[in-house]
């Protein structure tokens, strides 16, 4: 089988972390026999600086004539007094998930065994564990409903956004949300404001129309500020989260905070025909760039539900899973995963990369 | 002096705690020499039982009639089935804050001493405690933004809300969230989505306009998503927290449930003339109503932040404050602030706010 694949590494920590997740892709297209050529495309601060915006062209094209894109991270302090417009993350970000209709954003996030410790949650929460699914509608709402603007003169100028959301929006991403907890504890719990937004209405109805197609699956509906509250006390009760796209932009960072480890956190989020943009969840983190520390696992875990999503290579996918999970049962950790008085154990960016593709 | 306050306990524990509440404000006007008038209006599903809607027109009569506002709680699983313009919630408290344009609200919420292990925080992070006070703008945005429906036909149609901010608006909030800062410990962190909002745009910058007036207050900008995990590592961080509705709504709950006691919790909800509304933080709670169980501070503590915003008697407030801070300090607490092997020891509604009443 072969493959394209374009490679967005972008600012900060990006580049150091893709150069593990490649060397683990190799491990992987050798022993299943995967032929992968990559092509690597400037994204971000580092597209502002070489070509003067953040999502160039040639790195659009590049994507266009890829299966997947696997994204490291972008932004940084040098491009923060851009309009928002032309900054890194939303230059780049917004556009990609438009342009390649990625309406569909699925965030896992769970507490590892021995890792429990790090979830900003009291111990009795954080010890029963928790392992949740983000399922983010990405290409609708408030973040592209149109009209967007201004109008208006003095103190009366207003500022107005739209948030819209068709039948057919909704149905699609509800199916993803049934699916994946079909493969799950089997329970989705659908977050809404139906008690305030006319979307939110909709929403439920809709979700409750495609719910009679999956009676093996609980559906619960809970309020956006509820859910807030809810994750904190009892995050175990929840199974696969289904969210607009506002609402899934607060509460997947939520949920990863309520990890402790952001650093392993990986995102896909995919189109009707398995295309798909591939990242970690967290930061550029510029702060730690360049000093060969940055957490590598999320990057390579992004490569996992890339070979899953896109390029149908579930093996392949749960390969890389299982080294990963091998690496951290066996203490394998980056700095920022261990308590201080145990740094002096912490692995490297490389080290954590080649003992992954090793386990492989 | 002589005021009038209308009194809407409303449904489930709304009634026992608001008892409480009179019984503390009596001592008060005593101490204090103030004659307050109460008259008493059904509301909520109460009022839907007894009048059929949520809000009856006499209840309005009531308020308008008033100097403020005593509100209980409303809600319950017996008015769930109705559409949500019916429900005692939002069928009371929209029409409410729109017909008094009560646009500030504001939610106070620390981390009381001794209490700190009620947090769903880990413990190195709770016993640094926080005390945090919310503004949130309550009558624009998305919840009130008009045009505000449906449109189309089958798997084409469509709903939609519009968020809609005016300089105005924004600079009326804000100007009382420099102002809570400058009586605190002077920050404000403003909440915002500018990567993507419009209206976020404008806010952010109407909120540096107004932060020139008040050059001892410090301003950060923080995106929600990013607010939302920030809150859970470093809670202790944050001062005065200046919202949007909606963010509002999402953000105000988040800090509530992070103290672990929503039932000390109370929100003032006031206009530019000092009419307001002041209720308890929770809800109505039909689970544990009709018991004798339900914490009554929330609400007693409401009518401390009446007599401060609405009827200009801080002294009178302060009183009130500090009774309930010596019945906390004195481990004088109702069952859910005690750990399952001190339950023994829980105090009743009625003995809280006796107790209460007497340390005025
Ligand atoms: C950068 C920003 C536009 C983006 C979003 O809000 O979707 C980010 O927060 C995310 O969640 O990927
Ligand atoms: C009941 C509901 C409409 C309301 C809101 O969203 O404002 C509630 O959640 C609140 O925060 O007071």
């Amino acid at each position: 089988m072969s493959y394209k694949v374009a490679v967005l590494a972008g600012d900060g920590i990006g580049p150091e972390v893709m150069v593990e997740a490649r060397k683990v892709l190799a491990e992987v297209e050798q022993r299943f026999g995967l032929e992968i050529s990559y092509s690597e495309y400037d994204v971000g601060g580092a597209a502002i600086d070489n070509h003067g915006c953040p999502l160039p062209a040639e790195t659009l094209q590049g994507c266009e004539a890829a299966d997947a894109i696997l994204f490291g991270s972008v932004g940084g302090p040098k491009w923060t007094h851009l309009p928002p417009d032309e900054q890194p993350e939303r230059g780049a970000l917004l556009p990609l998930r438009g342009h390649f209709e990625l309406f569909c954003n699925l965030r896992p996030a769970k507490l590892h065994a021995g890792l429990e410790g790090l979830s900003p949650l009291r111990a009795d929460i954080s010890s029963q564990g928790f392992d949740v699914v983000c399922v983010r509608e990405l290409t609708g709402g408030i973040y592209f409903g149109k009209p967007k603007g201004r109008q208006g003169e003095g103190e009366a100028e207003e500022a107005f956004d739209t948030m819209r959301y068709s039948r057919k929006e909704i149905r699609r991403i509800a199916k993803i949300a049934f699916e994946t907890a079909q493969g799950r504890r089997k329970k989705v719990t659908s977050i809404d404001k139906a008690n305030v937004l006319a979307c939110s209405v909709l929403w439920r109805e809709v979700v409750e129309e495609v719910a009679k197609d999956y009676p093996d699956v609980e559906l619960e509906h809970m309020y956006i500020d509820n859910a807030t509250m809810q994750l904190l006390r009892r995050p175990f009760d929840f199974d696969v989260v289904l969210c607009s796209n506002l609402f899934g932009d607060i509460l997947s960072d939520e949920i990863a905070m309520l990890t402790g480890s952001m650093g392993l956190l990986s995102s896909a989020s995919v189109n009707g025909s398995g295309f798909g943009l591939f990242e970690p969840a967290g930061g550029s983190a510029p702060d730690i760039a360049g000093k060969g520390i940055a957490n590598p696992v999320a990057q390579i875990l992004s490569a996992a539900l890339m070979l899953r999503f896109s390029l149908q290579q579930e093996e392949a996918a749960c390969a890389i899973e299982r080294a990963v999970g091998k690496a951290l049962s066996e203490g394998y950790l980056t700095g920022e995963l261990l308590a201080a008085d145990q740094r002096h154990n912490a692995k490297s960016t490389k080290e954590m990369g080649d003992f992954i593709a090793q386990a492989i």
